[in-house]
């Protein structure tokens, strides 16, 4: 892979201000990891899957700047993003005697991330951490936000806490063995930032589509910062999720409700929001805010990303019920009524309630 | 009992600023609930010991401002203080449907106090609580500071989240049917607040802990209210407890090791505090801080309150080892070097660490 130079997107948020770096390399780039707090201890969190591709590399890396540097490995998936799996990243804080300065690293895709940023804002009541996502959709989505908790039996990402890392570190590098299925539920969230804030990234997608699924490293970068900087927009105006926020779960209601229904970990989440993104933009369509030529291709660059377009049937006597409960549950839900991100027109999105025949027709219509 | 104004304690907190109410018959009144956010539902958790007594009252009172009034009962005790217990108020929070606005009230002790807070910062990443304090050391104690969390079996108060309620409101008859081991406790960290911050009210306690044994309502409401109102002095100096704030931990390091080294629920949390500070003024006037006359009058109020002032041996053939290491994963530890709060003269404290041979000759001075 050619070298590239080191892009930087800063997310402002006065003193819990921070940088996203995204390169290729920078698990071995000893810089890039210089300037953090001074501790004498790290504790890497990483996954089956991901440690035995990368997680001697970033401990090498880290051993020049920490005297002991531990390591949890998770078990993989987001099944397993939950209270017994995070309480074993407290078992080993407490088991190595982590005091207050010790500094996590979430070295994996976004439940690692997730489950470790919790994990670094309850520890203590707050510990420093860093972000290493080696998936794309840990790069372009957990980087910004702060969101970090796990999944309940009974809802998704229903327990967490917002807490901001000191140091967002992407190594496109890492995206190189990602599976293709990962690469493109990755996509997905990057798709997304057209429709509801910039069409001419929209139309940067749809032109570079092919280089981002053969991996192209510049292609990469560029979709990889472009999304880091809307997401980063958008939250800035509204880091505690308050009101415009919410426009970045696009895809989401409908989304979280295939996850929860299906069982988590049988869909990808990404794969859930590309469906997802279809059905909003269909409830939109319906809702007067995009047209027929506008909804079909978003459905044809989520098809194209590989990505499913229908969605599956969660209950064979009463799928539409089925689908309403699991959206009740949505963290958006106020007093039992669900709220949808909705396309008012192309580029410009907003939260709003919608009637309950309209959403029926497009659950019937996606699981056709 | 008669009735007696209510009293407020302001704590500045910019945008997390609120009231604690001290009065009697609170638990009835409405007004002090009818400036609290709309929801549309609300969750009082509680605890077996203290349901019976008070929680058809609350929720009576409640039942005024909201549509739903929840309710889930906790097993009472230090000793359930932990992840499982967390959970189950979770379950009631996604059992019931409750949003993001729905509010939390935690009704009882400390133990209470601090799951529910800790779990109002977790649902849904942070909904709106108001502790309801049932104890005289909750009074005094959790109603200021933020600090919430539980348990972890290699720690106390090792998992949590600085989380500020909406309000506080403490009803002094309930302090009527506190156990009378309860009410000592509860007078350690009143008495914790003297040799600390204010000499003034260390002699006022000296000179009416008579009539806080007796459970005198002005005499209580007086203590509460000093109390809060030093705490909330130096809280808001230091918010996140990185300085001032952990002279709050007065009698706490070696209390702590006492908890642990026992197993929670032992001793009751300001047995362990009462008899800690005796062991940290000891170690104040071997580091010079204090003469013998004032170690003198820390001991002998700490008796008078009912508190114990001989340690427990925790380890028949390694004592002194065993309170060390149980002191190395207190969270003022950094690196592996134990930190007290030491009086540097009588009302002004400062956290330090002290030479091993010196802690050694508290303890074993302490455990005779």
């Amino acid at each position: 892979m050619t070298m590239h130079p080191v892009q930087s997107v800063r997310i402002s948020l006065a003193e819990r201000s921070y940088d996203i770096s995204i390169g290729t390399d920078l698990l071995s780039a000893t810089d890039q990891f210089a300037d953090l707090p001074k501790a004498s201890a790290a504790l890497i969190v990483s996954n089956e899957t991901v440690a035995p591709l990368y997680l001697s590399r970033l401990q090498a890396t880290l051993s020049l700047s920490y005297r002991q540097v531990h390591t949890v490995v998770l078990p993989d998936g987001e099944a397993y993003k939950h209270l017994d799996t995070l309480n074993t990243i407290f078992d080993a804080l407490l088991a190595h005697h982590c005091d207050r300065k010790t500094t996590l690293f979430a070295l994996g895709g976004g439940v690692v991330g997730d489950m470790t940023g919790f994990a670094a804002a309850c520890y203590m009541r707050g510990v420093p951490f860093v972000q290493v996502p080696t998936t794309l959709l840990a790069q372009v989505d957990s980087s910004v936000g702060g969101k970090t908790g796990i999944n309940h039996v009974m809802g998704k990402n229903m327990i967490g806490a917002f807490y901001q890392p000191l140091k967002v570190i992407c190594d496109l590098g890492t995206l190189q063995t990602l599976p293709v299925r990962e690469l493109s539920a990755g996509l997905a969230e990057v798709i997304k930032y057209g429709p509801i804030a910039d069409m001419e990234f929209f139309v940067w997608i749809e032109d570079n589509l092919d280089r981002l699924l053969s991996r192209d490293a510049s292609a990469l970068a560029h979709a990889v910062k472009r999304s880091c900087e809307i997401k980063a927009w958008v939250v800035g105006q509204d880091e505690r999720e308050a009101g415009l926020r919410a426009i970045l779960n696009f895809g989401h209601t409908f989304g979280h409700a295939i996850e929860a229904g299906l069982g988590y970990g049988q869909w990808l989440h990404g794969e859930a929001v590309g469906c997802g993104m279809v059905m909003a933009a269909e409830l939109s369509h319906r809702l007067g805010g995009i047209d027929a030529d506008f909804l079909a291709r978003i459905r044809t660059l989520v098809a194209r990303a590989g990505l499913p377009v229908t969605a599956p049937i969660l209950d064979s006597t009463n799928n539409v019920a089925r689908y309403m409960d699991l959206m009740r549950v949505d963290k958006k839900a106020e007093a039992g009524e669900i709220k949808f991100v909705v396309i008012q027109k192309p580029g410009v999105a907003a939260v709003q309630g919608a009637p309950d025949a309209l959403v029926h027709a497009v659950i019937q219509a996606a699981c056709a």
